[in-house]
């Protein structure tokens, strides 16, 4: 796991992604459900959470979280997620 | 019951839905009424809650929830949903 | 009265519907006003309500809700509505 | 006044509007202003308010309501509007 | 001042307009900013507040009020506006 | 600055605009970002806050606002804008 | 880093952006996700906070923020950048 310097603001996490998403060869492909597939990824740096709400996540966490989730922040070269708690669904 | 080892954040439970959705033979269905039939499935895991609202159901609870209701995610080669509990129905 | 076996979770009912529908035999109307007519129906089951707000309906009240409100449900072949106390407007 | 075997529920009240609605003889008329006149009718029955908060309306109040406010409802044959107390402006 | 026999409900005052709103002789203007000018009235009438929150404005006070503000309404013939306090803009 | 009679409602301010805005003498501008430069101007009266939130800026403070804040009223034949304190970014 | 004669209000900071946007030299891009690259400053000055909300941020501290966060604001001939605390992602 990175280590990195920064220390996001209230109830945000830094994550780093797992994996690069899967694209797709041929072209547009229209899904059958609205249902999106999570993203996996680990906490790397935590925030210290909302007036009367800490975070539940801690840095080492394994987490899924939605694929549009976050903003990506690229950290002495390297790419990571920015995003809310509450976009986190679960810790493996 | 699938025994996984996923815990859900804050007020959002695992599904392991009972059965696959039918699926519509020969094209497009324009339903006579907005209303969805929901689903069923099984709860396998449930987040801790929000504060001051601990989760209702529990793990075994089968339960109704509305059609496009949560996330899927594949843990060892099997399908769940992650949702939140405002998003199951009733229980059987 | 029919007797089911599901309890609704927090401030969710199940209506039994009264009546079906009337349909339009004659193709499209456009209505003159914006108003709905309701229906009737009466409640078979009903949640444990949300924190602090208990249920006023009870089981066997017969009631008056919004003609898109709930979600359909069958259980052991017959049609009810799953839907939030707050979508009942009134008991007859 | 008429008397009717509806209890409305929670801020909900039941109003018997004083008259028709006028309605325009010659076409689409474009109004000049987003103003909307309201409407009148008479309490016949009310819900028993909101968690802190008792109704303000009684039986036999003469209110002004908004042009669109609430759902229809027949009872025994005469139409009533079903509201919550914040669709009524005044008390005449 | 004119005196009318309406209460107003919670939070809503009856504005007895002062002027008569200018019309545009020749067509449609295409204002510059998308800024409007309020409207001059007087408060014949207020309602006693929510809860927690009398009314600052009393019967008597000239207010200004934004164009689009509140609801006509016709009493004994003479037209006068409804709205909520917050649509006050100021006390002159 | 200007004296005025103008007693703001609850948590607006009467703010004496510091300048025109210049206008475009070439026709119609695309902006290549969606940011808009703040006007500036001096508050001249202001409200009483709100229930527990008593305001910040007080009458002689030059402040930012934003280029479409607030609504304009003409006093004693000179233009001022009514707006609340929120849409105030800053005291210079 | 600059020192400037501004004071935000509530929950506003005042940014120093850290570098200009770089721009794109030959046309329009179709970004291939909808995740946005946040951009770099420095607090300059920051507002008292919100009743109960201090602010966690302080002046000197190297932020990242949004594309498209805050209002531009040009003080003796620098541009800054005007925004809400929770328009901060993290501290560098």
């Amino acid at each position: 796991m990175a280590n990195v310097n920064i220390k996001p603001l209230a109830d945000r996490v830094l994550v780093e992604p797992a994996a690069a998403e899967e694209k797709t060869a041929f072209g547009i492909i229209i899904p059958d459900t609205a249902k999106e597939k999570p993203q996996r990824g680990q906490i790397v740096a935590v925030g210290n959470g909302k007036k009367d709400e800490p975070l539940t996540v801690k840095v080492g966490d394994n987490v899924l979280y939605g694929k549009y989730s976050g903003t990506e922040i690229t950290v002495e070269g390297k790419e990571y997620l920015i995003m809310r708690e509450s976009d986190i669904f679960a810790v493996l």
